[in-house]
Parts: structure tokens; C-alpha cells; sequence
């Protein structure tokens, strides 16, 4: 549990704020590349961190961020000419670069030295990955771009996606950091003993701390198979990355990968949850119809989603369609789509979780250990000082992993070789 | 009029206020029995005095009612599994009796006496009269379970039924303890002279406090027909009983019976209302038939309700679906249902009324004494003093009752066998 | 740009505010005369300056405007009886008269003096050019009824419409003062040098101040047409008028008018919209056709109005349907309706404009008159003095006017007979 002001002081992330403060360390994805297709294309709404703001891609086919608002009169600028390298307010015709310049200025006389003085909140971006990362912290301390193993693999080895999900970022990652939950919420056999998770709800968890936030191993006892361990990263502030290598039915997965989520916070209630994947080796593509098949079953597929949005149908206002004659008889949840389990949980604990009232056990060492991290982080920064994390040096050559190992075997042994990235 | 202070006192009744800690010196109804129709079926949402909890039906039979949020990790109990005898929260397989006890706790070694520690808060429960009842309040202070006499009638000679109100409970309950407004709100016939509420729209008021609450007494002059006299019960701290026993177009009901009203606050701004109806005795029967016809009368029978909730179909939205020539023809407010018409009223006073800006009259007498009744008890329980009405010795026994009595009679005379329990 | 108290201080209308004091100073439209066809008629809802409260024609004709709650026990009188000169609640009976007495209360013993004792809110009002006015401020401070000279013209010579606007009306207020911005969102023909505003759109402004607010000049350079000169009046607290005798694409328009708007407060945050148009001179009538097409150029023809109500089918929910092709090829914004993109630019800034943000300029130079004219009235008005434009005399006989001068030429001789009120 957190006492309430702690609770308030990593999951509120408004500007100003402290955890806010900490996130703005940190490059955050603003959004997929696809959604500004094209140079000149229609700029889009962006709600980042509890700033509203508009991106456009120019004619250059760079990203700007803007202001939602026109400095001028706060006109909203989504409905802004994206022109000739500039977005274009259709209020008075003003007119600002990527960098917030205002390069125009019709409505003033033509010698008027007035829009010299006048500048857009601006963030910088670059794209990598198919992501358009932004910063939004002080100028002065503007880390280097983020350079994860994923961002590495061709698009031929790639999944991503990106999903709405109605609930404060904090309860996301912590799903996402919670091996043990698998094992519940995400059991599809009900009594199946030779899905493994069936046979230990339990794992044994161990923690440790890194430069960019803790890598963590879970590890349970299936019987005649040993153990199943599965290595996970918590990349500072709101990244988690497991492996995916091994089928859960045992011998490897029909596309051996990694995958993980970030989750960037909208503002303190709403999050966009990115979803990626990356195949374990050159060997094995993930073709399209397999990423749609990931998708689908994560409950994101293309008819899980309310068409032009990225918001799913099943929500709370309908129970996520819970069949509890499904729950009954063959999966321990009876909603369909294993995201789709995660977000009625996490979005069913309330917007911001009251998490002065909950009760942890020893399955919950990893959430502990995130919350550690990020009050710690928190602290940091308010003291001038640098989080963990900032620094592509600290996990660019990290990997997750999982596999079965002997009961008298050593994982870090056995596993030393893939737990290094190989894109 | 109340001073604002006042009409907070008595209106707000979450955990810890007032008013609060009153309504939770009484059983209350948590819902319907139907509403979990057999064991192990699933559970319900149950928002109740501004709390939200689940209620499920365990392999026993018996009723649980906890806390909808799990608390471990505060992942909601409404999507849990109703397994033998308990609750499973599908987030991490922890599992509670209706007691509140944690009986199993997967995610946790097996050894672990974590789980011993663990409770979720569960309200003690029991079933009667069709409906489930539940106590909120201090454990020491848990009185007898309620007896009143319609829940002793036999369900052949009874009609019960669950609305939604969009207000807070204390404007229903005074709209069911005023009579004068049903020679107006209620006028089906402008201008039927033979409709006797047509005769005399001031009633005379006559209230007597009791150890329940308090009984009072309406008295319409209704010409040569010669005094209506109607005698109602108000019993702490949110029910309304009246006799329904005389026909007000003279002679007897074609079901002579007792009815009324229980207020329950979901919270603040909204309110059940359990509407309850037995026959007079048991040489009237009340038919499928005409409970079906009594409940559309009243605006909530089955194609009156939104399907699958219990929300009338017409709201403050739409409305109520005023037909304004009707008003102006056939009924005094051109609003179908009887209780539709309370609820246009009731709810368009806005969620909490303003009586800091009221001018009550002669006809109100009994709203001031229920008033008067709601803050004496406020102040009681607050110097942990008894309420009335929490001790069903004080109730059991009556009943409401309304004829006609000759201008020079004496009700309480001609009245005094009607006026006590037959069921 | 204003400080955020300053800001604050013209915005909230509610009672008590500041600025609600000035507007409760003027008699305001409280809707069109049409909402109320006939005597005794059903009541409507009219919230106004932060007040809920209910219209009825009464069976002579006039006009009450009431509290929304009967004073009794606060039941809606809005599903009150429209009877025989007065409006009866439908709880208890009791019925009010235009001026607010209680002219009847039947719940009551009939020689009861309560109900002189009773009385409901209800305000002064009268009808004039369509419209029902009223006025909300202290009865000894009651000016003279306004009298406004499109108000005089025949109604065969007149267009007069409401919509609704889902902002505060000051940024409406703000955008119909604002010449500048015509030459961009209004742009129905990017690139077109026949049409006069794609010529200049930097116009110089002259604002003069004037008993009832101020008077303003455009003037824009367009070439070989020379200028293009159009006179403005700006009529407190929120009315604008402009010249609209004179082609943009050069000549006189096809039906030379005058028109303007009144935006009156719902509340802070919402705002009906009165567009009003009279014709230059009786040579002039106005065809329903035309007003219709005229309607259906703003974007508030019939088929954009979402049916049975004042609102836009376009919304902020729908970006307005903005076409980016359109936008890219055909017209400045894509938005189809010239009103319709006012809304988007002036919703789009937020409920309530943020001025602390802003950078204004040269073009702004109305825009700084008006806020400095409406401080300067709210402050007038909390030392006790008068505020302008309240007597009629001062804006009875003004005119605005618009028509091409030549670069030597003198507006002011040459519009002078132009700018005479001649209805």
C-alpha cells in the first residue's frame, strides 16, 4: 500500500507536478508515425501528459508539437492549414514552424516587426521505430533519444500498435509488472495441467535494481518440466519488456519474441498504451496475418476497436461483455481478449486506484519495487538530480527472456547468452 | 423551509455524515431477492448509502455482501467467480466468504498465513419479504431484523417492485407523505366531480408521533359522501404505508389493499424505491394480472422500464414525455404513470432540493414533522442515543387504512380494528 | 491579453458577479417570440445570465418570465398548467400570474391569506422585433425599453433567428468585433483577387467611442478599387453591428442590409446567439427564400440545425465536419457555413478563453476596446453609476454602413448621410 500522498505523488503527472516533473525527463511517444502519413497531411489532436497539443508533419516531412491553441487569440490550432512547412492558424492566418517560430503574420502591416516576438509552444521530436517521440522537459536537460532493442528490428520483425485505455498510467504498468496475475486473469484452460500456469499461481519473484529501472525473474516450480522462468525489464519511467520465447504448452512459441507495452499517460485519468513486439531472431518474420491473429487475441484486432478510434468496445459501460457462462466453464474470466482482461481490471479499480486500502503479498515484490523506483525518481528530480533511465547507455543491449530450466539448474547461466540484444 | 445547514444534515448520506451514520442504524434493502435469482449465479453491483460493493449468491443460498474492490490490489469484485461458497477475485485468485473471510489465496505460497489476515468488508445480510436486506452499521448496534407487516403476506397477496430515482431519497419520501398533492399531480379526471380528491384539495392534516415515526391523518370533505379520512404511517426512517383500501369513486377497491413506498439512497442523488403493495386480507388475492396492471398504472411496468434496468424509459431528458394537449384536456399534468408523475416533480426540483427556499403551508404539516422526526434522530445517533423505529416491536402491528366516515363520525371509532396487523 | 481576474471579471454573468451585475442592467433577449406562439401555450425553459427559469404567453397575450421552481416546495414549474392568465404548478396547484403573485392555492384552506404572502421571481417583460426581452436587475434601475433600428423595420424587410453557441458569449463577442479575421476564415475563395478581402487582409482600424459603446472602421486597401471602407458599431453590453450593402466581389449587394448579433448569456460557459438583418431601405424586401439561403450561408439553415432544437448538427464533437481536402483546394478552414466556422474557431478555444495566453496586435485594436469598455462598465456599475448604451437615445438613429472610397476620398463625408438610422 501507499499512503495517500504518496499515491498522489506518482500517479498525478499534470505540468508542475512531481511525478509530472519526472516524466518530462524522459522522451515520450507522442504517437505512431502513421498517424501523420504523409507530409502536409492533416494535423492531429494530441493530449500528452495533461497538455493539449496538435502535431503536424511538415512539408518536410519532420514532426512539429505544438500548442493546441494559437498564441494570438487561442484559436484552436487543429483546424490549422498544414502548409508549406508551417502550420497555418485559420483564425487570422498566422502561421508557426516546427520549432514554434511564427513565420507569417497577414492580419498585421507587412513592415510590422511583430511576429519576431511572437512564438508556439514547441516540443522537439525526432521518429524512430515508428513512434514520434517527444520531450517535453527543460531544454537545458534534454537526454539523448531512446534507442530500445525493438526500435532496432525491421519492420518485418515488428508489431506495434497503440490503444486508449480508460484509467490512470500507474495501474497499467503495475499489470504489466505482475507475472502472477497470468495465472488468473489471463487463463484461458481452465484446469488444463498442461498450460503451465495452471500449475503455479505462485511464483517466486526476485527483483533486482538496474540503471534504467529493475530487471525481475519469476519463477515457477511445473513439476516434470522444472521451472519455468521468465526474465522482465522495467525501463524507467513507464516501460515493462518480457520475454515471450517459450510456449506456455511447452517447447517454443510458434514465433519466438519479445514484447512489451509503454504506457504514456493522457493526462492523470486516460492512457495510451503502445504494444510492441519484436521476434527473438532474424529466423523468424512475423508475417501480417500473424500480427493481426496477436492482436486480435490481445483484444485490440481490428473488430475489437471502434472503428477511426483507438478506443475498444468492450468498455466499462459494458462490462467488457463478461459471459459468465464462458467463466464458468472455460476461462477464469469469461471476457474475451487478453488485454481486454487487463483494462477491466485495471480500469475497474476506479480512474486513480485508492491504493492506501490494498493488502500485498509476496507476489506483489515487483509493484513494490516500481513504486520504489518511481518515488525515488520523483525525489531525484525535484532535487536536481538524474533518473534512472535517461541514459540509451543503460538498457541497450537488454533483452528479456524465458524458458524452462532445470529444478537444479541456474538460470542466469543457462540464460546468459539471450538475455543480450541481438538487433 | 429548512436553513441549507439543515437540509445537508438530513439529505447527505455517505460514510460518516449525519445522516449517514443514521440510515446505517437501520436494516436496509440492498435489493431484490430476484435479483440474485439462484446460488452461484453471478454477482450484482450494489451502490448503497454512497458505498459500492457486490452481492452474490452463494452454493448455500445465502447472500454476500462485500466491498466491490478486492483488497489486495483493489481490482474489482463484480467480475469475480461465485465458486463454492465464495467470491474469487479474477485478478489474483483470491477468494472470500460471505463473511468477508479470505479462504483461498493462490497467488501466495501455500504456507503463507498472509491470508488469515486479509478481509474484505462484508455487511451482514438476510432475506425476507423478497428482498435482501443489509446492515451497515456498527456491529454492537445491529438491531432485530424488520417485521413489517407486508412482508408477512403471503406472496399470492403481495406486489413488490425495485425503481430508479434520479434524486436524492428525502424529495420521494416527502412526495409519499404529502397527500394534498394527489388532488393534483395525480387528477386523471379534470373536472369528475365523482372522483372525490376533485372535492377537496386541502385536506386536513392530523400527525401523531409514534415510537415508529409517526402516523397521520388526512381528512377531505367530500360533500354528501361525508369526510375521506386516510390514515398513513411514516416509519423511520424512509417508509411510507396508506390505505388503499377505499375506492375514490366511492365503495371499495376492487383490491382493497395497503401500499407504500422505502426511500433507500443509493447516494447523495439518487434513490431505489422498493414500492410494496398486500392486499387487505386474505379473501383478496392480487393476481399476476392486476399486479402487472397496478404497476403500469404506477409507470413501471414492463414496457414503462428501459430493458434490462429498472430506469423508467421516461426522464428529465426527455421530458417525462409530456403530452401538453393532454394536460390541457384529460389529466393535470399530461405525464402517464402515477409514480411518473411523482418522479417529474420529484427530480426536476434538481438532484438535492433547495428548502432554504421553500414556503410551506397548512398542507405540509406532515413533511415539517418528518423533518423535525430525521433531525432529532440525526442528533440522537450522533449522542449514541436509539433511534425510532430501529426496534421492530414498535410496528409490527400496525396498519394504514382510508374510507369514508360520516361528517359527524369518529375515524378513530370506525377505524380501530382496521388500524392493527391481520397478516 | 488580461490578467486571469480581469479575465474573470468580464466573463461570469451568474448573480453577484460583477459582470452579471452590468448585463442584469440592460434589457436582454430572452428569446424569440415564435418560441411562444399563442396564449396559453405550453411554457419553456429560458436560462438566462446563470438563471433557470420558465416562459409562458398568458391567455391575454403577455409575456411572464418566472423563477424555474414554484416557491412553494420547488417542483419544475416548466410541466406547469398554462391557464386562464397565469402558469399552475402541477404539485400542489398553485398558480402565479405574469408578475409573479400567487393568484390561487387550492392545497390550501380556501380563506387562507397565506397566499398573499407568496410570491414567485418573475421579471419585467416586453416584446419588440420579434423578441421577448427582459430585465433582470433591481426594479428602480429599470431603463427604457431598447429600441434599436433594425428592431422598427417590417418584418417583410427583416430575418431574425437564435442559435445556440457552446462557449462563453464573450469570445463570440469578440470574433463578430473582429474585422480582420473575414479575410481568413471566411474565405470561401482562396486565391481570388476579384473577391476584395483576399486584397488586404491587415485592414487599419479606427475605433471611436460613443455614449452606447463605440463605433469602429475598417478600412482595406484594395487596389485599383481603392478602399474598402466598412463602418461597425459596437452597442453594450454585447451586440454588434456591421454594413453589409456592398458586393465583396464589388457593387452593391444583392440585397443590401445591415446585420448584426446579440449574444446573450445562457451562463458562463454557454450563449444564445440572435443574428439579426434588416434591409437597407424599403426598396428592399427580403424574400423568405432569400433569408433562407442567407440562413443556410451562416450555417443555421434548417438542415443544420439538429431538428427541434437551436444547436448545430456541427460540433466540437464532430470537428465541424471540417473537409481538409476543401481546405487544401476551395476555402481557408474546409468548414462548410460561415457562422459555423466562427463556432469552430471560437468553441474550439474552450469554454472560457484563457486572455492571460494571448498576443495581441495591431488587428486587435476592437478587440481591446471592447474588454476595456465592459471593465470599465463593471466597475461603473459597482460604484452606482450608469453604465453606456443604456438609454436608447444614444444608439437610436445610429446606422452601420460599408461601401468603397476613393484612396483620396473621406468616409465620413461621404457615408455621412449613410450612417443615419432610416427605419
Amino acid at each position: 500500500m501507499l499512503r495517500p500522498e504518496e499515491n498522489e505523488r506518482i500517479t498525478r503527472i499534470g505540468p508542475g507536478t512531481p511525478a509530472g516533473e519526472l516524466f518530462r525527463r524522459y522522451w515520450q511517444p507522442a504517437g505512431l508515425s502513421a498517424e501523420l502519413p504523409e507530409p502536409d497531411c492533416p494535423p492531429i489532436r494530441v493530449r500528452l501528459l495533461g497538455e493539449d497539443l496538435v502535431a503536424f508533419r511538415a512539408t518536410d516531412g519532420s514532426v512539429g508539437l505544438v500548442d493546441a491553441f494559437c498564441p494570438h487569440r487561442r484559436a484552436p490550432l487543429f483546424f490549422g492549414r498544414n502548409e508549406e512547412c508551417g502550420l497555418r492558424c485559420v483564425y487570422h492566418g498566422w502561421k508557426f514552424d516546427t520549432s514554434g517560430n511564427c513565420v507569417d503574420m497577414p492580419s498585421e502591416p507587412p513592415d510590422s516587426l511583430f511576429k519576431t516576438k511572437v512564438k508556439v509552444t514547441a516540443y522537439p521530436t525526432f521518429e524512430a521505430g515508428d513512434l514520434i517521440w517527444a520531450y517535453m522537459g527543460p531544454a537545458e536537460l534534454m537526454p539523448p533519444r531512446p534507442d530500445f532493442e525493438w526500435m532496432r528490428a525491421p519492420r518485418t520483425h515488428r508489431i506495434l500498435s497503440k490503444t486508449f485505455e480508460d484509467a490512470n498510467y500507474l495501474q497499467g504498468l503495475e499489470g504489466g509488472l505482475d507475472t502472477s496475475h497470468s495465472s488468473f486473469a489471463h487463463n484461458e484452460r481452465l484446469g488444463d495441467r498442461n498450460w503451465i500456469r495452471n500449475r503455479d499461481g505462485a511464483p517466486r519473484l526476485d527483483v533486482e535494481r538496474t540503471d534504467y529501472g529493475y530487471s525481475y525473474v519469476s519463477t515457477r516450480d511445473v513439476g516434470e518440466d522444472g521451472l519455468y522462468v521468465r526474465v522482465y525489464h522495467y525501463a524507467m519511467p513507464a516501460q515493462q519488456m518480457r520475454g515471450s520465447v517459450t510456449s506456455l504448452m511447452g517447447g517454443r512459441s510458434e514465433v519466438p519474441k519479445l514484447d512489451g507495452h509503454i504506457w504514456v499517460p493522457i493526462d492523470d485519468e486516460q492512457t495510451y498504451v503502445y504494444n510492441w513486439a519484436c521476434s527473438y531472431s532474424s529466423n523468424d518474420p512475423i508475417s501480417p496475418e500473424y500480427a493481426e491473429d496477436w492482436e486480435s487475441q490481445n483484444g485490440r484486432g481490428v473488430n475489437d476497436l471502434v472503428p477511426g478510434t483507438l478506443k475498444l468496445k468492450k468498455t466499462r459501460a459494458n462490462d467488457y461483455l463478461i459471459d459468465r457462462e464462458r467463466q464458468k466453464t472455460k476461462t477464469f474470466t469469461g471476457i474475451v481478449g487478453i488485454n481486454t482482461q487487463d483494462f477491466a481490471l485495471q480500469e475497474g479499480m476506479g480512474r486513480i486506484a485508492d491504493r492506501s486500502l490494498e493488502h500485498l503479498g509476496t507476489s506483489d515484490k515487483a509493484i513494490i519495487a516500481t513504486r520504489q523506483l518511481l518515488l525515488e525518481a520523483v525525489d531525484a528530480v525535484a532535487k536536481g538530480e538524474k533518473p534512472r533511465g535517461i541514459d540509451p547507455a543503460t538498457y541497450r543491449t537488454i533483452r528479456p527472456y524465458d524458458d524452462y530450466v532445470p529444478k537444479d539448474g541456474n538460470w542466469r547461466e543457462q540464460f546468459a547468452d539471450e538475455l543480450v540484444a541481438k538487433w
